[in-house]
C-alpha cells in the first residue's frame, strides 16, 4: 500500500527532468499560491511530508525555521535533497507518510506538497499529523485536485483535430484508487473529493482555514501560452488547518 | 443584474411541478446533507435567502427559532409561502438578496437554499450577511457545484450510443455569467470557484466550518437507478461559516 514510485530509476530520471525538479519552488506554478498560506516560520519547528528534493525544508530553513523535518518514502529523492538542499538545521529521514509518529507537541508547522495523492489513507495522516502539532500549529499542503483526479485518465477529451473539448469528470464520489499515467510511467494516485479533503481536516480536529485552487501566474501564461489550457480546469487544491 | 426568473409565468410552472415544490424538503436529494450542517434553531432569529416556497422557514419555525424572515425576489415565490408555510413567527419579504441591508445583529442564522450561483455578486452577499449576523452567528447554504457549472451546458457528454460518457468541465477559472437551461427555460446562472466560494467567506470575516458535497441517500438511490448517475458528478456543495 505504501507506494514508493519515485525510487523505480526510470520515473526517478523523468521526474528529475522536471522543471520543478531543477528550478525548485520558483517553478512550481502553485508556489505563489502555496507561499501565501504557509505562517510565519521564524523559530518554528517544521515537518515536511514527501518532501521530496527538499525545497521546501530549504525554503522553511531560509524562512527562520529552528528545525526542519523532511521526510520522504524515496531514498533516491532523499539523496538528492542532502546533496542540494543542506542547512545545519535541516535533517531528512527515510519513512513512508502513513507511518508518522512523532510524540504530541513535535512540531509547530507541518506541510506537504503534492504527496498526499499518493496516500490511500489521507485521513490517518490526518490524524497523526494533529498529533504531531502544538496546539496553534498549522497545517499547509496541495495535493492534485480532485476534478483532476476523478475520471482516471488525468487528459482532456480532444477533438477530431486534435483539440482540447473539455475536461472529463466521472466516477467522481468514488473515492480511491485511480491508475493513471504520469512522466511516462503507470503511477497509482488517489482521488477523492473535497468533502474527503475537508472531513480528514476537521474530524482530525483541525480548524479549517483556507483552501485555494491555485491559477497560473500572468507571467507564466505570458511565457508560454499552452498554459492558457490550465485555466479550463483546476489541477491542485492547496488546504489549511489549524490545530486549535 | 437581479434576475427574477421565477415570477416567468411557464419557468414557475414548471418549477411548481419539480418533486421539491410539491413534497418539500424530504424530497430535495440534498437536505440530509443540509440539515446536519444547520446549528440549532432554538430561540433563534433566522434569516433565510432566497426562501422559494418557504420549505426551509417552516423547518427553522418549527426547530423553535424565535422569528424567521424569508426574502425572495419572485412574488410568485412568496405568494405559495405566505400559503403554504405560514406560522406566526414567520414573516416573508420581497427582497432581492443583493439588496439585504439589515441592522448589524439582526439574525443569530442565515440559511440561503440554492440560491446563491444566481447572483453575480456573491461576495457583496456575504458581506451583506456577516453584517446582519450576531457574533457567532452561523450561515449555512447550498448552491450549484462549481463542476456542475464551469462548463455551461449543464449536461452529460452523451456517447453515439446516448449513453453517458463523462461530465465535462471547461472555463473553471473563468468565474461568472453562464447562460444554461433549467426547467426548459432560458436561466442565467454564476460559475464561481471552491476558491472563490471560500474567498467570499473569508474576506466577509467568517471562519469555514464545514464544505460537503451531498450525495444521494442509499434509499433514493435503490428507488431510482437513475440517481446512481448522480455519483458521477457532484451537482451541490454545501458551505458553513461562523462569525467569530
Amino acid at each position: 500500500m505504501k507506494q514508493n514510485k519515485y525510487d523505480d530509476d526510470n520515473f526517478f530520471g523523468a521526474y528529475s527532468r522536471m522543471h520543478r525538479s531543477i528550478y525548485g519552488l520558483k517553478a512550481a506554478g502553485e508556489w505563489h499560491e502555496l507561499e501565501k498560506l504557509l505562517p510565519d516560520f521564524n523559530g518554528k519547528r517544521v515537518l515536511d511530508i514527501g518532501c521530496g528534493y527538499g525545497w521546501h525544508c530549504v525554503y522553511a530553513a531560509q524562512q527562520g525555521a529552528s528545525y526542519v523535518l523532511g521526510t520522504d518514502i524515496s531514498e533516491k529523492m532523499l539523496e538528492v535533497a542532502r546533496e542540494k538542499n543542506t542547512s545545519p538545521n535541516i535533517e531528512y529521514q527515510k519513512l513512508a507518510m502513513e507511518d508518522i509518529d512523532f510524540a504530541d507537541d513535535s512540531f509547530d508547522v507541518v506541510i506537504s506538497s503534492l504527496a498526499l495523492h499518493y496516500t490511500p489513507d489521507y485521513a490517518n495522516v490526518c490524524h497523526r499529523v494533529y498529533k504531531s502539532l502544538a496546539s496553534g500549529g498549522s497545517f499547509v499542503f496541495s495535493a492534485e485536485h480532485p476534478i483532476f483526479t476523478a475520471h482516471g485518465s488525468q487528459d482532456w477529451v480532444y477533438g477530431e483535430d486534435g483539440s482540447i473539448c473539455h475536461w472529463p469528470v466521472d466516477k467522481y464520489f468514488e473515492s480511491g484508487r485511480r491508475e493513471t499515467n504520469f512522466l511516462g510511467a503507470d503511477v497509482v494516485k488517489y482521488h477523492r473529493t473535497i468533502t474527503d479533503y475537508v472531513k480528514g481536516l476537521t474530524e482530525a480536529g483541525f480548524v479549517l482555514t483556507d483552501i485555494v485552487e491555485p491559477m497560473p501566474t500572468e507571467e507564466v501564461l505570458n511565457d508560454d501560452p499552452d498554459m492558457r489550457d490550465e485555466l479550463r480546469r483546476p489541477m491542485m487544491i492547496l488546504m489549511a488547518g489549524r490545530k486549535a
